[in-house]
């Protein structure tokens, strides 16, 4: 399905920055300006003209998927790009490094997102002066969702949602972290999930005290704290949760950071405002933690943006001076993690409004107590 | 647990280019040559100088992970590169921006993993004629495998060969390919396994007739040709594996097509000798296809290295003229898409020994017949 809305965008980018073309050539931007299926960071470019034209190029293997899904769109074209690989069809037989130098040649002014993919900051290495970095004029419109794209991503979390239960459902003493992570994992399948916004987390004592890290394979034992920070795809889109079980009576200590993390994202909640900076609002939760002297556990930012990418701008953290606007997706995650022992983390989706923070990760507890 | 043996082969080098120190960027290099556990693309940098130090600089979030990974060991330091978050211990307080600055100052030619990771690219830029690119050096001793490399990479198999069995057991009428891939991801992870090499693709008809695509949700129905191409990583070490499971009686052309691929497969095992060039051997499975008149829609590389990287070198493909040597680790994996119709594809995993081929993902049907 191509997307001439979000097309016609880039070109009104091409006409405003007075650019004779532009490539991109990120993944995430290509789906999200064509709503093409891309898979993987697979190397593509998408290419267009003052002149008009829109031309998709990809690799041999990717072609006649590509051709399939543009079949009976006349306003773009697919070609084949491969030195070795002779296939069907209008092609384009050559690299892609041919290719480029072809678009060198041709134009004065070319726009690329150069900032958001290795190929692209190696093209505009190779384009020189030529070249004008639009990574932040697409991020401006990648980041205002619209209703259909909150919708999906609401799908996203319910999946997660019904996935984080049924692993719920079956701590036992002698599951382990692994095992659990394949309980999620099935659950949301059945769902229809298509791929996983990045790996589960499932993390036990003490590997939650790490907030970036991996199942180990260990049982859950007769008590424990697990954090489980999971997300997937749906259509595309990603959730990205954290929600915490305790698993048997916890100390008063963790009880006591469970309580901080859940009187911080009703601080953010409460009073966060749209048009705010990324930084004050993480130091809205920052500051709840250090009433309580734990901001010094809290060893990262508050939140990132959600759509396409788990991570995406906006940011919420210490040092990211831009605004928090309307429409924008992003995570609310405060943690505290005291190395070696324990880590605590919760993670809510939201999205600014004109009124203020609304949560799209409504409706399922945050603390699961077994 | 820091590999000395491994440190050891960057400072030969570091000797042998006459540099004054090393920058490796890039997450699987940092994980091959330290043994220290990485997670996803987390930006790090492991400097080694020609005075014999040692570090890593990792983003706070990281750094007490890492810390405590490196606990007891002498030779290594570890700093936190953090802008807005100081925390405890020695760290470096800045960004890497201005790590790298010093760095630059102090030093007249550094090495740097410049093609492996983006970070590495920018930074060859940022170096420019000081920096020495270094990728290939890295990767003519990561290409050769040792025994314990050996072991992880079948251990890996193992789960996946058990996970792909559990997966053909649960195949009914009414179960999606979204499900089969759950049930494949519930039974590995009983088995330990901390993530992915890749996301699991269970491809129904037409959509396997696409090398490169996911599954979407869609019943198996009363038959169909189930391509499974999955992988696991155990202890950080890859698997890649595709089987194909038919589902009530293949049509002729379809049992044709796999024949041809189980000839094409085993002709490469018997007629491979170390030190051919890897377009060489791909040639053999192309023109056994060719002899059916199926190599047109063999539209991708034959293989692949595997390793810590799901797709890393050496490359079994047309134009690929290096040689594969003993020790090297690879995916054989020829495929014909017959588009918008059906896609077969096996794949097997193997090592190059002094007599030739042997398979790593034997002792498991490679046309799973239900």
């Amino acid at each position: 399905m191509l997307d001439n809305v979000r097309l016609s965008k880039i070109r009104e980018i091409l006409e405003k920055k007075k650019l004779d073309a532009i490539i991109i050539t990120s993944a995430s931007n290509i789906s999200y300006f064509t709503r093409i299926k891309t898979i993987g960071d697979a190397s593509m470019i998408l290419y267009l003209s003052k002149e008009g034209t829109t031309r998709l190029y990809v690799p041999v293997l990717e072609y006649y998927r590509l051709l399939e899904e543009t079949r009976g769109l006349s306003n773009i074209e697919v070609y084949a790009v491969s030195k070795h690989m002779r296939i069907d069809g209008r092609q384009f037989h050559g690299t892609f490094i041919d290719l480029l130098k072809r678009i060198n040649e041709r134009h004065e002014k070319i726009g690329v997102d150069a900032s958001t993919s290795p190929a692209g900051f190696k093209i505009k290495e190779m384009f020189g002066d030529k070249a004008v970095d639009i990574t932040e004029d697409l991020w401006s419109i990648r980041m205002i969702k619209d209703d259909k794209e909150l919708e999906l991503i609401k799908k996203a979390i319910s999946a997660t949602k019904r996935g984080i239960e049924a692993l719920a459902d079956y701590v036992n003493e002698k599951i382990t972290d692994t095992e659990l992570a394949g309980i999620f994992e099935h659950r949301v399948r059945i769902d229809g999930i298509e791929e996983y916004a990045f790996p589960p987390l499932i993390l036990l004592k003490p590997e939650n005290s790490y907030p970036h890290n991996l199942p180990v394979g260990r049982r859950v034992g007769k008590k424990n704290l697990i954090l489980v920070d999971v997300g997937v795809k749906y259509r595309g889109y990603c959730s990205d949760i954290t929600r915490m079980i305790t698993w048997g009576r916890p100390l008063s200590e963790e009880r006591k950071a469970l309580e901080v993390l859940v009187e911080a994202i009703n601080n953010v909640i409460d009073k966060a405002e749209p048009y705010m900076k990324g930084s004050d609002i993480d130091s809205i939760a920052r500051n709840t933690l250090a009433r309580h002297g734990l901001d010094k556990y809290f060893i990262h930012g508050l939140g990132h943006g959600l759509g396409i990418d788990v991570h995406e701008p906006p940011y919420l953290s210490p040092g990211y001076d831009r605004q928090i606007k309307p429409g924008m997706v992003f995570t609310i995650e405060p943690g505290i993690y005291i190395p070696g022992k324990y880590g605590v983390r919760i993670e809510e989706d939201a999205v600014m409004t004109n009124k203020g923070i609304k949560l799209l990760s409504r409706g399922f507890e945050r603390i699961l107590s077994l």
